[in-house]
């Protein structure tokens, strides 16, 4: 089915509100889960709700709280997330790294103690979107070997880097792992091979067949051994910044993954003179304008999102009628 | 052979100076490039003199150039590589980074037109040494395709994080390619398939045959899409940070690629009171220290550096003759 953006996000905002958000909070809320929605990631917005609701009736996550600064030192700022609404945490603090990137032209903001921020992407938009470059990460529940063994010991430890541009801002999201437990499920409901190596089977080969992987609980981290490196150094800056948990801290289970660690940096474009930013980036994006081999052409990190959005803000937000059905019960 | 560390630091700091660069920047440079060696990277160490040293006879190295600031707004600085010795330039901007953090707890140098930083890694080492956390990038010619093209027009832009601890730092150096065109021809001439797949056959299928990626040029990034996505908005950032040239505009050719653009951010642990930053990061890496599944343990970022470094000082660096005599005969 497809709701119109007005519609999802009211239904969204009651929804969060009758779970015991405040009013302007829920309101907050529910425009990120709908603007993830609306980009086309139906599984970090609104199929996410359900998990949100269930932490905040069991209490894992803190409905009453909100975000506390706890140490500074000129652009570079501490805060606790205390456990509240994960993707209000990292909205505040990437607004905070934005206000110190004002004044000081960079500005880092580590956030402990918060919850899972739904879609990375929307804290690189919302850089973006305010006219600096932003970097951000989080920290995980332990889900990913580390390269080499089998037990899964770091995190899928989603990376995001947005860029503004006039035109459409560049904007990259990715988890470290090479497919999500999601993407895994979805590939093996329509009895499909994922489209390269996702993880090794039970004979300890890689593997494009989703369901050996979910079986194993091996999934790849992206680039093999590199991508197992560079999960271990998110983590490291993340907890060491924060003050907060590293993966092996967090508890693992999708209801129970809490006091996550993460890492804000926003970095204003107009603070160097003589800048190019806007033709560099738009020079930087034309030159990958070439066609690909499936005779479409190739696209920059944030082009299809932004297709996604423009298409479902005319003709309406797709999402399930279970995930509809649930925000309408609640 | 092997060569004592004193022995090979001197022959390599008198090539350089024979070849024009001043004495202490000659000896400066030759550390550098020691250092690499002795870790286990004479790829990025001594072989890649030769290169280094044809490029300043020619001219596209500018042996008496150093580079300058030409902005600065507090914590964010810009620097003019001049087309110096890129080593020295990388060097020089990690130092002003980690002067800036020390200052602002955050200091963030964009570098332009500067040349190959040979081991990315010596600066994430730096940072470490210094006791501050240090994130660099570099872009590079364009030689990887994009994702779903065919040519080659995003860099491997290599990725540096290194995170102090007291029983060895941490740091990451990777680039965004799977495997090197080095080491593809190392595997090749060894007569042995890669370990996971590496890039594109001639029928356009992935493989693990080196001498195909290097006919067809089709190298893969790390993570397929998701390093090609990186690459991208590393060259964005470093190219609009510090106003230099995009992976795009660069000479294509390994004695003609100038002209490169990198970022060295720092961070001072110390900034923050309450930080636990030694702590947390020993006991992040010991949760690693598990078996692996080839009866080895796991390894964490940086480990087998300091192994090899404290067995190459014991015992001799090992340099291939072929490397020495260049040495001896410039």
């Amino acid at each position: 089915m497809r709701v119109p953006y007005a519609e999802l996000h009211d239904t969204v905002r009651r929804a969060l509100e009758k779970t015991g958000l405040d009013a302007d909070r829920a309101d907050a809320c529910a425009r990120i889960i709908t603007d993830s929605t609306c980009d086309g990631v139906p599984s970090h917005g609104v199929n996410l709700v359900p998990r949100l609701i269930a932490m905040m009736r069991k209490g894992v996550v803190d409905v009453a709280a909100r975000c506390v600064r706890v140490a500074a030192h000129g652009p570079v700022e501490r805060w606790d997330g205390q456990r509240g609404v994960g993707a209000l945490n990292a909205s505040d603090s990437m607004s905070a790294a934005i206000a110190l990137a004002r004044t000081h032209g960079i500005g880092c903001v580590a956030l402990a103690n918060t919850n899972h921020w739904m879609r990375g992407g929307t804290y690189g938009w919302q850089a973006a979107d305010a006219g600096v470059i932003g970097i951000c990460w989080t920290n995980t529940l332990p889900n990913l070997p580390p390269w080499g063994a089998s037990d899964p010991r770091i995190g899928n430890n989603p990376l995001v880097i947005g860029v503004p541009r006039a035109a459409g801002h560049v904007v990259l999201d990715m988890a470290l792992s090479q497919f999500s437990y999601g993407a895994l499920a979805q590939y093996r409901m329509r009895g499909e091979l994922l489209p390269v190596v996702g993880g090794f089977d039970t004979r300890g080969e890689l593997t494009r067949d989703p369901a050996e992987i979910e079986a194993t609980r091996r999934p790849l981290p992206i680039g093999f051994w590199k991508g197992s490196g560079l999960s271990i150094m998110l983590d490291l800056v993340a907890a060491i910044l924060s003050g907060g948990r590293a993966t092996h801290q967090i508890a693992v289970g999708p209801e129970e993954e809490t006091a996550l660690s993460q890492v804000f940096i926003a970095i204003d474009v107009a603070s160097l003179p003589g800048a190019e930013a806007a033709r560099t980036a738009d020079a930087i994006v034309e030159h990958l304008r070439i066609p690909a081999r499936d005779g479409e052409r190739v696209r920059y990190p944030g082009e299809r999102t932004l297709e996604r959005r423009r298409q479902h803000l005319a003709d309406g937000i797709p999402i399930e009628q279970s995930a509809w059905d649930f925000l309408r019960g609640v």
